[in-house]
């Protein structure tokens, strides 16, 4: 399966996660072998609980299915750049390779309280072997992030 | 209370979790105008689930009690220094100020998988407004890590 299809998987779950006013627009998925292992959105506002971003989310669900914390020969998708929380979840599973879409600085555009640490910086400075893929279906993880905005609902936090 | 008598908690937190056999040696507390809102262990190993560090059990602990993603006017108590997912835990949930014993360093030595990006850094790459302070109870915590390594059982991840 290419890059694409699973970045559209991720969208679509970012997308009823938004629906159902979980938490911001964001989803993810973990591949492996071609298998999609599990899919995620952000439930911070539903669980009340900062933690819950849509990465973090994937990678507890996709440890737990396989019965280790070792998710190594695993790709996660994500419709944004991981944030640092995120970025070293997955350094701690162990995923060969992280694939996104839109950026840390657009998201903290619409207003979130991000870290402005990008992803590469974060695997340069801790020195992590994650292959790292960016910009994949760009154009639609905008829209993704246009279409939460206008939202007259909309929550941040 | 005085930051020791936190401290002494995060400690007994982690023993707990060490005898249990849950996963790591680090335990962490989170209190609020002086009242324990959380205490938790690392339960990586019992859970199959690398997200599952002390500190960011204690956040969603906290979070999910107080019905809200926003701890403000907390204080984390950490017998390691966070590492960067559980820096940007504490970061997401607006904690004050985190307090820990041991360094990223002490436990990089014994083999876990660190990204070696410290509290202190991350907080002025990030900038953000999280006070630390470091060093407390280091004895202890010394001896919490030292009693881990003696374990003929212990397993690192």
């Amino acid at each position: 399966m290419k890059h694409s299809e699973q970045m559209k998987l991720a969208l679509a779950e970012a997308y009823r996660g938004i629906k159902k006013r979980h938490g911001g627009p964001f989803g993810a998925v973990i591949v492996r072998k071609g298998k999609v292992l599990s899919k995620a959105h952000n439930t911070v506002l539903k669980d009340n609980d900062p933690t819950q971003h849509a990465e973090v989310r994937a990678i507890s669900a996709a440890a737990r299915k396989l019965g280790t914390y070792d998710l190594s020969e695993c790709v996660l998708y994500s419709t944004t750049e991981p944030c640092p929380m995120c970025f070293s979840a997955i350094h701690w599973a162990r995923i060969d390779c992280v694939v996104f879409g839109t950026s840390i600085n657009d998201v903290a555009k619409l207003g979130f309280n991000e870290l402005a640490i990008s992803v590469r910086k974060m695997k340069k400075m801790g020195k992590s072997p994650l292959a790292v893929k960016s910009d994949v279906l760009l154009k639609e993880c905008r829209a993704l992030l246009a279409y939460w905005n206008k939202l007259p609902d909309k929550q941040l936090y």
